[in-house]
Formats: C-alpha cells, structure tokens, sequence
C-alpha cells in the first residue's frame, strides 16, 4: 500500500513521448499493490495503469509476465495489456527501474466474499488456464514444494514468536508435503496468486449481482498444475472470517470451473493435498514477512495464523467432497 | 500518503446510490494527501474524488471548506467542486467518517519548479483572493501569530533534538512577530497551504509551456491578510533545493500577482514580515510532526530546518526590492 518511487512531472512527460497514448492529464499514485509502484495515469484519450518494478520483482522475469498478460488478453481474457511503445516495446526504463504501460481493468475487488463472487470466479479461471494453454514461455514455481524448505529454514529460528508449535507442524507437514505432492497433474499456466484484491467485479444492477470483470497482478504467474491455482483458491475465497470453511462458496467455484474445464479424477482427489501445500505456500511467506517486517512500517502485516488454521483444516479433509462437489 | 480508511464495495454502492454520478466502475485509493483519505472514484459519467474525513480535520469545521469550494468554483475559479447528493447535502458519512465526493480536476503538481510555474501561480492566486471577496462564511487562522506560541511550548523541551538553537531562535523571533505582527492589512480568504503539490498545472505542448489548471486542497484555508497566502508562497516556491533564494521566481510571481490585483505599499512593506511569519508557521508544524512521528510511520515526515534556513534569509532581508520586484 505505498508509493515507493515518486516520478516527477518531468520525467513522466519524457516516458509518456515514447508512447501512442494522446497527452497526459492526470497521474496519480494508487495505494494499492505491495509489491510494486502503481500509477493511474490518465491521458486525454484514456486511463492507462502505470507501473514501476520494485526490488521484489525479477527485471529478467518481466518479458514472461508481460508477454502473459499480452497472450492472455489477446485470447479475450479480461486482464490488463501491455502498451507498446512507438519503439513497439512494452517494457522500458523509469526513474532507473523497470517500468511498463498497460491498459486499465474497471471494476472493483470485493471487501465481502459472496456466493456471487465464487460462482463468478470459477468459469473466469478455467477460462485463464485454457487461453494460457498455447503460451510459448514457461516459468518455474518457486514458491511451490521445492522452495518451502529454504524458506522454512529461513524462518525457523523464530518461528515460535508466531506460535509455539510452529516449527513442529510445519517440519512434519513439509515431510508429508515432499513425500507425497503429485507430479503427473496436468500442468499449464497459473495466476498463482488469485486473492480476492486481484480479482475485479462490476456490479450489474439490473441483474442484482456483481460480474467479474478481470483478473489483475500477474506477478506470480508461472508453470505448474492447475488444479493448483484452485487450491490457492480454496483457501483465499471459500472461508469465512470466523475461520469456518464454507463448503458452498467451494460448490460454485468448483462447479463452475468444472462447466468450462473439466476437472479429471486424478485433479479431484489430488485436492486436498494441494490446498495442504498452498496453505504451507502463505503460511510461509506470510510468516516470513511477519518476522522481516517491522511493526510501523508502510506495508501491512498480514496474519500468518490465519493459513496455520486453514492448513489444519485440509489436514483433515478426507476427499474432495469435503469441498461441497460430488 | 496513504489510505486510513478502507471503503468496502458494499459501503461504496450505498454511498454512491445517494448521488446522481451515475454507476461505479473503479475506486482507488490516493496515495496523496497526508491528511485525509481520497479516493479516485470513477463512474459511467465522469471521474470523481471521494474524501473521507480523518480525525485531524474538524467536522465542525467541513462547512465552510466545502462551501467555500463551492463558492470558487461557481466564481470560475479552477478547483474541486462539491458534488451534492439527492437530497441537496455534500457533506454525509461513510465509514463513521465525515465525507464527500468533489469533482475531479485534471492537471498534475510540479516537482521541478521553474519560472514558468511561478509566473502562472501569481495571477491565479489574485484570482482565487479576488473570488473569495464576497464568500459569506470566515474562519479564523488558528495557525497565525496567537497560535505560535502555544505551538512553541508543546516542542519547546524537544527543540534541541532538532538543533541546538531552535529553542532560543523561535523565542527571540516570535517576541518579534508578536511585537510587529501587521494588523492593517486587507483581509480576506486565504488557502494558506499553496504548496507545490496543492497547485495543478497541465503541459501545453504547442506552446511548451506549462498552464496552472487549479488548486486543490482547501483544508487550511482561512480569513486573514490576502499578503499573508503570497508569503506562504515566497517560502514555498521562491528558494531553490540547495536553500538559495532565486529572486526571479519572487520577481515572476508577485507582478503575476499585481496585475490581477494590485497591491498596497503596505502590503509591499509588509512582505518580510509577514514571509518571517510564514516560515516560523512551518517551521514550528514541522518541528511537532518531527517530534511527534515515529521515523518508521506512514506519513514521511518533512525536514523543518528547511524552514529555519527560510527564516533566517528573511530575517535579513530589508525590504520588498529584495524579492525582485520594484
């Protein structure tokens, strides 16, 4: 939620020359986006999003995401698309970071998660995994079961500031997660991040219900089985915030994915084993970030107990029919 | 820089379905503005900012700013325009905070003033005294000579942290500015916080020259010495990065400011004393926020030496010819 990198007027005149997109009359710094430096940038003919790299996002790694979103967008996927520039590039230089122009996504990321909204997201994914399907480029998941462990060591000497027996289950967890994580899934292009503040809806008022209307941030993008980003899913949109697993939310998102992706027998029963492993994913990092973040600083802490209690409830999941489907 | 007040969707549809602007397709939060929370709010019909009130603004206090908005706008002056809901009120609540939605203006504050800045914000200062002329509504300048002192006392046992004379400096100066304080002076609505980033310009690509496009942020505007919003503007737009004082801005900006409206010999005569008051104004809002604000917070906080150095140039300035003007 902060600007990191201030651009002056004048630089910003000389960065928007390179570019088709008429004059500039508006740029604003979103407090959006904890990762990077976002921008709304209004010219005369349109809004545009502008954005800065920051440290956390690998420069070599911007073509893949760039050309993703481009990919994605061209195929009728509702995501933001990368501006060219007149030099017919997309990703060029500002205030010595990386910095890129693409086109603005309406809608809004929803504060209350509604039967609407999973009902919403489920055929939206599918959608994304089959357009991501003939995407040349690939990019490893190293935020899958191959970084846990580092990222566990990293951790583990402080890791009972955040709970007593943090160590202990995410140790024997780990142990179970290596020995067992499938790797013959169908595998294709994943959001890898799809919470709900990257995820926009519009509201249909004569209908009464809200209608995504994109999907944004995709700075996790990467190569790695689908089924996975459902996983991811499960734990970020079908709780509710008394921790309570709302098996109704996980119907219509799972049903509704499965209306435009079918889902194999292999995916279903590989479920709750994934959700485990995208539960360790931000029990990890959060926990991470909780120890490497200090208290007053400008991003906000999120709270990694909360993915330590939606990881104990997969553990006891026995099949995925816990999840509402049959 | 930041957002205080996170608004759900759902509160947002409520509050927006007050108003005739049509149907929300984006709100973001604004990372500017360290006083409040804004929102760049767009519909179907326009662009909007949605502030919500912090506790450092006065509820008792929105009338007069919003009015007086109101009142400049309707005058043609360039600035926010309170948008009044169905039932005719600008002023209602969101999130338990006061809060409005203004109109939107485009345009963008200059990091890197020039003259060209300078010789645009003068006319259009006189302008926006000009149209305040006959606004109904005053509210007193608690930040002017009788609010410096109470100030004073609150950082005087800290002042040392900030530099080893601060406390005696402050002390002589303000026996001075209280002894002189000018009480003749024609008076009027002041912004009283036309900072570089309050004012908004626009490039005018055929001419290749910057053009002011409004004034933002009202919040501290008041009744007092229509003089007094020149000082303020002396210190904030006339002294360049490495403290020197560039007497062709002043030079630019004040003969901007005459030819709109003229000024009296007092009020030319004035002009030290009253840029003295305005640096000692800041100079002591800096010094509580430096002392009052953990480094690590989210507002960053802003160097009030800045504007001892700015002080202490006007205390030897003699008299008007020295701000480059006749």
């Amino acid at each position: 939620m902060a600007v990191y990198t201030e651009v002056s007027d004048d630089d910003l005149e000389e960065f928007a020359a390179e570019y088709d997109i008429g004059e500039v009359v508006s740029c604003k710094g979103i407090a959006e986006g904890v990762e990077n430096t976002n921008y709304l940038l209004q010219t005369d003919r349109g809004n545009y999003i502008l954005t800065l790299y920051e440290k956390r996002v690998n420069p070599d790694e911007l073509p893949f995401f760039l050309g993703l979103m481009e990919h994605l967008a061209a195929r009728g996927l509702a995501c933001p698309t990368p501006i060219k520039g007149r030099d017919g590039t997309a990703l060029r230089t500002l205030c010595g970071r990386p910095a890129a122009i693409v086109s603005f996504l309406k809608g809004m990321w929803t504060r209350r998660i509604t039967l609407n909204h999973c009902a919403e997201l489920g055929p939206a994914m599918a959608a994304m995994h089959l357009a991501g399907a003939d995407f040349p480029m690939t990019r490893n998941n190293n935020l899958s079961v191959s970084g846990w462990r580092p990222l566990f060591e990293s951790i583990r000497p402080r890791a009972a500031e955040i709970k007593a027996d943090l160590e202990q289950t995410i140790a024997d967890e780990l142990d179970y997660l290596e020995a067992h994580w499938p790797k013959a899934l169908p595998v294709g292009l994943i959001h890898a991040d799809l919470f709900p503040d990257n995820v926009f809806f519009l509201h249909d008022r004569a209908a009464g219900v809200d209608r995504m209307s994109g999907f944004i941030d995709f700075y996790f993008a990467c190569t790695d089985a689908l089924a996975y980003d459902i996983a991811i899913c499960l734990n970020a949109w079908c709780f509710e915030d008394d921790g309570a697993f709302n098996a109704t939310k996980a119907r219509l998102m799972l049903n509704g994915y499965r209306k435009v992706r079918p889902l194999s027998a292999d995916e279903l029963l590989a479920l709750p084993l994934l959700a485990r492993g995208a539960a360790m994913r931000f029990l990890l990092t959060r926990s991470y970030d909780w120890l490497n973040t200090p208290p007053g600083a400008m991003v906000k802490r999120k709270d990694p107990m909360e993915y330590y209690r939606k990881l104990r409830f997969h553990q006891g999941v026995g099949g995925p029919g816990q999840y509402g489907i049959a």
